[in-house]
């Protein structure tokens, strides 16, 4: 039984740490979706340890199977990074130094402010017969071998560092190559609703699919919609998940805050910033997550101008003015409170728009009427000042996760006007 | 070039959806998890997608080089499911009803009020060989083949009923068979210092591995270094990971601030705690991030009171008391501003100790004198108050992720007298 060869690509990582589970194989997951999303079929997926003949059976067996091998792993600098030693010996190559890398290395480490080791020196061997990706962010070089018009590329396992050379190299070399049909998916970012929900305010999808697919996919933060198409040529493809996307944004625009990898935080800096609004933000449950995930916008300081983390009482009323006896009343984590943290920040910082969260982010620290997971969201702006109570379950970063994510939306549908 | 034969188990798990990303692969990681902890190493992982061809090629690859196959997926009764046929091909046998299925199916139905369908018929069709593992939760049957010490598990897809079949049938099952050995792995954890000088510190481990292994991983805020020993008792492997552990520590002691998923904060909370200091933070590129840090642990409340995130001039100057003049004559992004916001956090919160942290986190807004990625932190306590340079690259996301790291970790050595 020797079944014909799969078409598509295989996908191998590499590394100990992926088979004892130490590391979660997201590698994996992201050159999948890259791959599909250039319209590359995906047709294995593979891992194995840091052992020289799995690996040289896992390579042997990809490249006899299919058009495109992606591996990624094991390229460092260490005694246990053997993927190198493994592709030069597949395809019996030497390692030879490359001065081009080499200049690379030293810029890189001139930059860190770090020295010329022994490993560094390591990094600047490369396969002979190898043509290399740049890695712009880490020491070891990709590598592709090419054979006709199949590819097998080698990518270091560092995450960030993989995923930019994907993005910079892989794509854009497989997506010139001949016989693809053009598949595009596009998704769409939801925050503030369940997937039940979303799903049953959509309707049924069977209705206007017409041979597409859409995949819920759900995550602490949101639910997101990817919508597939899979045509002849790219505009059919386009006009196809077009027509999708203004079925379902028909239904539902209002919970859908962005697309792609776009985040809430990038959605509202630009709200923010076209309103030329300003935002301060009083945290406690959220412990300082939520002015985290503002500055991680570039550009953020046209209308993020501070934060405070306000965790004891004290702090609550010393830096935001909230009364001692507001909080011996009603509890650090109540209605009152928050609202009062909304417009103490708002006021101390002169921002047009104030943000608060407190509650109880546990494991511990919960009662029957306050339990872990129970938050309230402040708001003060203008012409309004009020809290929301929301609860979010089960661990502690989920809770802060849940309580920012809900925060931030609060901001985005009030500026918007939305309910 | 034909390898020798792998021991341990190999998984494989079947579906489009894996294949595509709709569905991160969760079964995966956790049947690994699973069987590495009965003492079963997991040589290989595959995925394939619902086809025959390919899931009777992986069957094949996978009986030729394992001792223990388990495979989880496609065993459901829709027409995409094809396990079932594809297991029955493989082991040359034929479908055949079976009465203790179809009694166990009829209960759980009705446990639902759900009618019998065509689909429940289908499910009471098993391969004559096999042996049935039960799935209390679901109708599809595990099937157990077995030849010599060999076994070939399938499981269905669905992530509860196949959690539950794991831990009720298989893991018994695997651990029962003789000629395991133990494994055993300890992971230590290590901020401030790169691979390669980690590397370098540590010197020729094959001097002191005796047979056991290390990986080093690194990540972007540190570098964890896994020890790997496999021994014929667990009294031995904890006496050679014990042993190796010691002569890492020996080398680099000051580098490792924990072990196995022990965070940095969590670390420098029990150090905190057990030494009654206090901690504030003043952040400006770091936005929240140290913060948020510092209240992912339950219980920060005792030594964490407050934090704030100046991210204009003019908030440095009102919530720390910068002097204006000192920013207008170094920069925001200098040494001395960074340690007045360490000073004056910790002036203004009463704590012991001030933290702060000042940088181009770019893109945008870096010059040649202060490029993007360099990062001023600031310390005060009762007796110092300082800043350090550093230099973080690449992204913002990075930049801010990895001067929150070393942030921790300059209080975490300061407050234990390191360097």
């Amino acid at each position: 039984m020797i079944p014909p060869l799969d078409s598509g690509a295989e996908i191998i990582t590499i590394g100990d740490e992926l088979l004892i589970v130490q590391v979660i194989n997201t590698n994996q997951a992201f050159l999948a979706e890259r791959l599909n999303a250039a319209g590359i079929d995906v047709a294995r997926m593979t891992t194995v340890g840091d052992a020289m003949d799995p690996i040289l059976r896992s390579f042997d067996e990809a490249w006899h199977r299919c058009r495109h091998v992606v591996v990624t792993g094991g390229l460092g600098p260490t005694h246990d990074d053997i993927t190198k030693k493994a592709v030069t010996r597949f395809f019996e190559t030497e390692l030879v130094k490359d001065d081009g890398v080499r200049r690379h290395i030293e810029e890189l480490l001139r930059r860190r402010n770090m020295p010329w080791t022994e490993a560094a020196e390591e990094q600047t061997l490369v396969p002979a017969s190898a043509r290399l990706l740049p890695n712009p962010l880490g020491t070891a070089s990709g590598l592709l071998f090419e054979e006709d018009d199949r590819t097998f590329i080698v990518l270091p396992g560092v995450p960030y560092e993989m995923k930019a050379m994907v993005d910079q190299s892989v794509v854009p070399l497989l997506s010139r190559r001949p016989g693809k049909e053009a598949i595009l998916h596009r998704t769409l970012r939801t925050a503030g609703i369940s997937e039940s929900a979303l799903s049953q305010l959509i309707g049924n999808v069977e209705e206007f699919l017409d041979g597409a697919r859409l995949a819920f996919l759900p995550a602490p933060t949101g639910v997101r919609l990817r919508i597939s198409a899979r045509e002849s040529t790219p505009e059919e493809a386009e006009r196809k998940v077009a027509a999708i996307e203004g079925r379902i944004r028909a239904r539902a625009h209002q919970h859908i805050f962005g697309t792609g990898e776009e985040e809430l935080e990038e959605a509202l800096g630009k709200i923010l910033a076209s309103k030329r609004l300003t935002i301060a933000v009083a945290e406690s449950c959220t412990g300082g997550l939520v002015a985290h995930r503002i500055t991680n916008v570039s550009g953020s300081s046209a209308y993020f101008d501070r934060g405070v983390v306000t965790y004891s009482d004290r702090s609550k009323s010393e830096l935001l003015g909230v009364p001692p006896e507001l909080i011996a009343k009603h509890g650090a984590v109540s209605r009152e409170v928050a609202a009062a943290m909304a417009a103490g920040v708002r006021k101390v910082s002169g921002s047009g728009i104030g943000l608060s969260t407190t509650g109880i982010a546990g494991p511990t620290g919960g009662t029957a009427e306050k339990p872990v997971g129970l938050v309230w969201i402040g708001y003060a702006d203008q012409g309004a000042e009020f809290a929301l109570q929301f609860r979010f379950g089960e661990t502690r970063l989920l809770v802060k996760e849940r309580a920012a994510q809900a925060a931030l939306e609060l901001v985005r549908r009030r500026v918007l006007g939305i309910e």
